[in-house]
């Protein structure tokens, strides 16, 4: 049982780091474990307030998790997979829209029951992400549907709303030219925004603690990867599977002038903090 | 055909409305026939537009229609009805929250299809409507689950997007003590909103003309109603079936400070503008 | 008889161009025919202040019309012309002066009294136009007297007076460098304030319909020159007499970064509105 | 010859009266022979741009002086009087009006030449001076045509020029309710606007020293008159004939909320400097 | 030997009160040993720092210590006390301006290093501290010298420098109606100004726990004092000696409408942040 | 004696001077005679209240002057001098702090009583003057202590304090890298600042009248020298000596943008108006 003067210590100890963050912007990309144990969400929507408390401005993005296959599914909707992404038809894509907007209204509820001030987004909203239909790679006879491509990002209602003292909860839905949605890829939603805001770190919740340099060996978590070295790493599939995905988005944020971005442990309870108020950080940071 | 010059003299007559309105707020209940006919839906979006435009806040609060009814169906869920009010257990408010999001995203998007800034938000944004458990007068044994009514209005959000330019398009899910959600009426919280804005006008659509002093006399019109010729008229049963929350609704907001209410026909296209830009305005206009 | 629904389909039809114009600066030379009709007066009256609550800021520089030799002949003061201009003394100078502040608070009164805010103001207030001596070119022993032609432009005043939602009412009066006043070509002063002022347009009030290819063909309106036509128009007499220093005060303001400039005709009640309001456009507009 | 140091002496102690009037403002009216003296009037330019700099903020109403007689001469025009007062019909108001506009251009433009920022604004611009026609006590049977009283002041237009660095220079004709212009008494004007904007001086420029006791003994200068002292000093003949308006404008004015009224000697150059920076002042002061 | 991750829980314990105090006002009277001890000299400078990231506006008022005394010794200057007060002439008077501006600009730099901005200030800059000469009650025949009380506060300068983001440290000498300094008993400055401030909190530094009931019994320090208890504490002596006048300084301060006022033990490391950022507080709380 | 008239034409004489430098800032070094005489010191706050008054942003530097020397002596310190400069160890600093923060408070004071708003800063204050120590050239084994040279000024805090009214009062403390406070030399903190503030004048209050071009001709006088003079009037030894450091601040200033730079006679009454007031100005102005 700690001291209050151990705890007044310790709240000492993040000062370093609050000036650091001071008047920065912070994406993170919430998705995995961390969006479906209560404790853990709980814990996320505290360190979100925190940050904004001291002066940092968080941005949510939200992927969508099982709660949307479980709703097709109660529909009696099949779907399709084509490398790893659902193949989204119209009606698919409403159930997509309907579930996210749903999530979304469940974080900016838990965000606003412990004090802070959440307002939720989506894509549309604003014309904040503007969306365009995926095309597969050699995949030309295949037809994704409604799954999208960050066409152009219109950050202005994410200003309006966190310069009036809000975190901003957006969903990954793209509005498409004719106005139709798009269902979009979380990570990258998160990965365009962090470069469009000229966000000061990405931070991707994930199920892992990061990338490993042999992926049998828990002890072999690489730190700190700078952006030359990633060809490399994929190469000799140290980055391989999912792991693609997530390290392109890192990419495409500091390609874009994040100062860095960040592969870390959802299932671990404040990782968020631990990652921005502490020396050592967590998981793997992608650096220029 | 009309001549340019007969439209410039057109634009020149909406000239003492433009005035009139410049820099007021109009709140706008949009539900019947005007949220599902393509042609009346994309009339109502330029009307808000054309008001922004013009100097003009308007609100927007929708209501949910068939599609809530309709998913419900899909998904085999059975409802049960207590004074015209659908007994709302967890699960039928999860699908009314999803389908309302749904609404709200396709209104949105149709504005800024049409050249304007609109955002989503629900009575859960920054805690825009604090929401309490509706009971029913007398029927103590039964529990309508998740209807609920406005407690408290938090207009800040509203501020914020107006503020910048947005037109804020409203579902009308309010935030419970525990962060549950409750469906209300929209109506309700139409009311509820222009009387806390102070809103110049309240516009509610709806599939009549107005207020008919015989029902079965469609030049019986009734055009202007004073607050206090309210109750007689209730009594006469001139204001009777579902007429009486709507008028309800209009007391609430005028009472609060709202200049007039207005139960408008919104199947006549761009009626919303008829009523702010047209001298003799249409439907029946509820005065203090 | 136009019911009001139709009314408002034409309102709604003028929405791309209030998008499209506003927050602009658009400048009017207002003389001729439409500076002495009452109703063509009042028509003018209504649109500038129409444009006004539509979000543009009109600015109107007048010129002197018929007064100014009615109050010379009534003073028994004889002019003689050079090239076309008034030779101006100081006595002639006065008479000038007079008769615009006259005419300038006419118009000011015009528009306030239909509900805009007007603001009258010569080229010596605030040093708006700063004046120099027009010389004759191989004219050498003709002296003007007090001729002016524009030299600097101080659109400070301008602006604080749009910035607070006045309309500006300006006469062709320029301050020189002794204080002495100089009158211009309003035309003149029209294009330089448009050029000065970055305005998207230059729209001249005149009593033709524009640049005809065929003087005497009613049909050969043209209604679009690029700039590098002009001197080619000139050569061939399709721009010849009073029509070529119009046409160079919009080669001033087109070359000075104004988006376009019109030649239209103020005998048609309304017609900056047609101008500005509708698709086609009227008269003869000058393009880069 | 003054020393270098006797004259930093002597702007250190203009000190004291710096701080009392800094962001202060003092309405002066302008008129009789310091608007005919060329030197006077230079004076007066420089005394109201060295306020202006030092912090004060100077509004300047004038009169029409014996341009507006002459001028009515030179076209023929005969003018009757009644009770000292022009019977002022709608072509003698045109020509007040046109030479009450070139006296107030010719102000402004002396102003600017010496290095201040001057605009010109009569009664109409903003719809500054709202003015009805005025009634003659018993006089029924007398049409003064238009000559008028002031309605109300709507200062808007004087804020928005003081806040941008200029001095208002304002003539004193009225926006009569068609429309129609006033001419109205410039001691008046003054007076009304004084209290309009809680000026903290009024100050009249005359051809007097002041009031003085006895009318043959110039040494009989009544420095300090109390409100309360007045009705008495008319009754005892002190303050008589044409004195007795100027003192009601400095009672209307006082009443009104301003901190003191002067009539003082504008024979004298920088008349005006002498009643702001120096102790004892000069002429007659007027105090609640 | 903590984990980051209890670090990370204990950081979120603290988002209770950071929002609590966010944006409010906390004068800190700053003495004893705090101002002694090396490594509580840098907690007190980290604290206030990190309560100025997270929203709040420190004000640090601070004594003089133990350097008047030994500059005062090693000029050879004596020093008689009446009261407990030390008589003060112009030479010791010197020397205490001089050790406050010493003791002033070290706190200042000490908080400027470890990241804070911070600004020196008496009560002389900008006329912070009116002062007046301390009378003794009923010892008229004693001079005291240049030792004051608060006459008046003019709290600008410290809303200018906390506006900026500037944490103010201020010595407490006032500003004498002829220029000349008083020493003024720094707790009396800090209540006075936490009074004129409106702050939320007044926190005295001191080199005890609190109020005991019984001076010998470590265990009977009492947490929580009303307004109204305080003078039959006196009475009882259970307030006494020494604790007289910082009473003296919560009641004044309270009184002036601060939330609560802190009698602290300063010996113990980050004693303001246990006050403001725990549950249970330390020391003894003065409530209204 | 002087008429009230001829005085109000001496204020006007300085309109042209006070336009001039009307918002611009003046850098001035204060020592010397001007700091001892009563009658000088309350001459210099005056007309640094009077440049405030129109518009002018005053920056007093003040040097520290006979009374270092006099308490070092009181506390039976001894000082060496290498070079003209005062050996400075822990103690003596601690005197020297001590001194300049009594002569700041005293001059902020003085200003304060003669209705002027003055702030006291140190280099220490927000970092406003960053140190390090100064290192002789060719002196290696001489350690001259905690006398410093500028290395980096942040001039927020000045912002911060002119932009609500105050003038800065400056003492020439640098803030080094371990907090340590250095002795600069005020001449050359004036220089920097002026530098860094980009002053339009930088003025060095001296008690000689300038640079006689020979040292023993009053009448030689150079009222004016170019930067490129410099060179060869340091080779002629027509600078020479305590000038040299003095005109090394001037070229300091110049070339980091300062207007002009001017050394005066301090012991002149108002030598600070006459430099900035009157035409001929007094002493050697240095120019680009």
């Amino acid at each position: 049982m700690l001291s209050a003067i151990e705890k007044a210590g310790i709240l000492i100890e993040a000062l370093p780091y609050i000036k650091r963050f001071y008047g920065k912007t912070i994406v993170i990309k919430y998705g995995g474990h961390a969006m479906i144990d209560q404790g853990l969400k709980e814990a996320v929507a505290k360190d979100l307030i925190l940050m904004r408390f001291v002066g940092i401005n968080p941005v949510l993005v939200h992927g969508g998790g099982p709660e949307i296959s479980s709703m097709l599914h109660r529909l009696g909707k099949q779907s399709s997979f084509v490398q790893g992404l659902r193949v989204t038809d119209r009606e698919t894509l409403e159930v997509v829209e309907m579930v996210m907007g749903k999530i979304n209204q469940d974080i900016v509820t838990l965000i606003n029951r412990h004090g802070g001030k959440a307002v939720g987004l989506s894509g549309k909203d604003g014309f904040l992400v503007e969306a365009q239909k995926k095309l597969l790679n050699g995949g030309d006879d295949v037809d994704l549907g409604y799954v999208g491509e960050v066409g152009r990002i219109n950050p202005e209602i994410i200003h309006t709303v966190t310069d009036s003292g809000y975190i901003p909860v957006i969903s990954p839905i793209g509005a498409g030219p004719e106005g139709e949605g798009y269902n979009i890829n979380a990570d990258i939603v998160a990965g365009e925004l962090a470069a469009a805001l000229g966000a000061d770190k990405l931070i991707l919740l994930t199920d892992v603690e990061g990338i490993y340099r042999r992926i049998d060996d828990k002890n072999s978590l690489i730190s700190l990867v700078r952006l030359d070295e990633i060809p490399g790493l994929i190469d000799q599939k140290v980055i391989s599977g999912g792991m693609i995905p997530k390290v392109e988005c890192c990419v495409k944020a500091i390609t874009g002038g994040t100062g860095s971005a960040h592969i870390i442990d959802g299932r671990t309870p404040h990782s968020i903090l631990l990652e921005v108020f502490t020396d050592q950080g967590i998981g793997t940071m992608v650096v220029p």
